[in-house]
């Protein structure tokens, strides 16, 4: 195998796969970066056999040439050095060989690493999915789509399942839903020209996450195709590859009161910067709880209470109350949360009494919705 | 004690005062932020009994109000939460004021913080420093005399005495000199009108890091003075104040080979991105150790080897090589380190044999020296 590639081109293709890979695996061919060189093209691979990235780099582009001399061929490189190593070469193109035993030299200027090589016939082959059935969707909005959900999984193992998001597309609606049993965060989008339907797919949250971190925020599409145990993702360069979580996602809309006894109308930015001054005394003693407390037709007031440090109160004058009058304690973080993954500029609050969860929603849209338990303390 | 402050006023001197604050103080008042209000201004102060920080804030400057309605007095609050506190409130000015019971309490906008304080009187006084043994010098200046030292400290406490910087000031030439008995670091800096002449000063490396954070690259001036046991730089609202290490400096110019070998000139960044690369295989194996060899009149190779991963060389050509040929093998870590600290394009250096301590000047300017120890490996 031999080619010349430009160096930038490289370096971000590397450091996507990268994401992938980790020193912690168990199959110890992983923990090495594969690269396969083709006439049409550098294909780089990492993989933790939960998660594989694929990273392509075309020959040519746009008329612009990135690789250059290819010989074809594949070797698998240790990507505990390979990375820093292409990021501090001192010229603009990398030339990179291997020879047929699995020596490796990388040359850029005069500088010349030799490194020791791995067979990439050794390294595993990814799962093929089928893509005939998939559907498409912006990327910004899959982006937006994993903010508003994937903080609110669980992070105890003692439920796996609620580790991962459940994703749904039925009716030609894609819904995401994550709770950890205290909280839940809900988003749905419609989707056009849909060649598939699916549910009962839990993907995992750290998949996801690391997913949103590769992701440009665009608006160019990403193909996404699910089959009984593997979630992808599709770019034009890339290929997200997920395993799914075994197991039943719980039924969670019986969890969503139907009813509302007091309803508020509030700024957004207003209300996460009063909850979160009320959260900075609750930190320890407290477990995060403050207080909410309507006060007549237009105005709350938040306070925390922490015996050993002090107190914090704030009123706070929103835009309406309905209903009756409510005092309730809540977890700060999970409202912070909640109130951060909201991208509007006003919410509502529809509460069902101090006992029962409530439900936070953008000002007229339905399509996201978070929920909140509250804590006994009154 | 009561006034209302210019809330980024307070916050700029809680942030210097909290770089003395340790949670994990035997004293432990000195976990807490002492504020002392008089009717000029707003004295803070933070201390771990090594480094104590005073962050003055005067009522009235330049024309401009930072602190009003003053009643005198002071107190003690929990350094934990107070400057999250006064970072997230929601107005530009903050009303802080304690009651006899040492009960402060802290507005802002509508927000309200009640927090229990501690009696000013238990907080320890600062020794005070006899300042007409002074001298002063810009604090720009001073800052590159740290940066260029202070890396070179022993982090080892077999030997305290190493974990600081010797401090000189005789015949008007203030000289720091930094050593870890495997590298050494040192600069001197002509002073004008000096009161005050000393030597075997140590002090701790910590403190010059802290002082180096917490100062401005600014072309002001720092007045310095040193007793028995504390030397303090004083700025116009700044004072720290940090204790000195007890014992005898090493006589270390004797290290300092006179004769010189093989010498050679260089561009510094191009021999540091050299030296960072070849060292990027060197890392655990070979404690960091990379080779250099010259090659006729101007070009030396570095090279490093690391059996189980591989192996790099560069080539480089350099400005020029006067004298013996040589072979010397180094740690990357000591030469980059000495290479960033000097603040030059072209360094030379001085070799004495492959088994003698090398010295890397910047061209043309002896009063930066940094010396490093070869390692056997020829």
């Amino acid at each position: 195998m031999k080619f010349i590639i430009q160096r930038d081109q490289l370096i971000a293709g590397v450091q996507d796969v990268m994401k992938a890979i980790s020193s912690r695996t168990v199959i110890p061919i992983l923990t090495g970066l594969k690269i396969e060189a083709k006439q049409h093209g550098i294909t780089l691979t990492g993989s933790d056999s939960d998660i594989s990235i694929e990273s392509y780099i075309p020959a040519e582009e746009n008329e612009i040439v990135n690789v250059e001399q290819i010989e074809e061929g594949s070797i698998v490189l240790q990507a505990k050095y390979f990375p820093d190593i292409v990021r501090k070469l001192p010229e603009k193109t990398v030339e990179i060989e291997s020879d047929d035993n699995l020596k490796v030299t990388i040359r850029s200027g005069k500088a010349e690493f030799n490194l020791n090589g791995q067979d990439a016939d050794e390294y595993p082959l990814l799962p093929k999915i089928q893509t005939e059935d998939s559907f498409e969707m912006p990327i910004d909005l899959l982006k937006s789509m994993i903010k508003q959900t994937v903080f609110a999984v669980s992070t105890m193992e003692t439920r796996p399942i609620l580790t991962g998001v459940s994703v749904k597309l039925e009716d030609n609606l894609l819904t995401f839903v994550a709770t950890d049993s205290h909280r839940l965060a809900s988003r749905e989008v419609p989707i056009s020209n849909a060649n598939t339907e699916f549910k009962n797919i839990v993907v995992p949250g750290k998949s996801l996450n690391e997913l949103n971190k590769i992701l440009d925020d665009t608006e160019e599409q990403v193909e996404i195709s699910v089959t009984n145990n593997q979630i992808l993702f599709r770019t034009k360069h890339l290929n997200f590859l997920s395993r799914l979580l075994d197991g039943n996602y719980p039924e969670t809309s019986r969890l969503i009161p139907e009813q509302s006894k007091t309803k508020i109308q509030v700024k957004t930015k207003e209300l996460l910067n009063t909850i979160d001054r009320a959260s900075l005394l609750a930190k320890e003693e407290r477990n995060n709880v403050v207080k909410l407390a309507t006060q007549g037709n237009n105005q709350i007031e938040i306070t925390s209470n922490s015996p050993e440090i002090g107190n914090v109160e704030e009123e706070m004058s929103i835009q309406s109350i309905d209903g009756e009058d409510l005092k309730i304690s809540f977890s700060s973080k999970y409202m912070i949360d909640a109130l951060k993954a909201i991208e509007y500029d006003e919410v509502t609050i529809d509460f069902t009494g101090a006992m029962r969860p409530f439900i936070i929603r953008p000002l007229d849209d339905t399509s996201i919705l978070q929920l909140i338990l509250p804590v006994r303390t009154y």
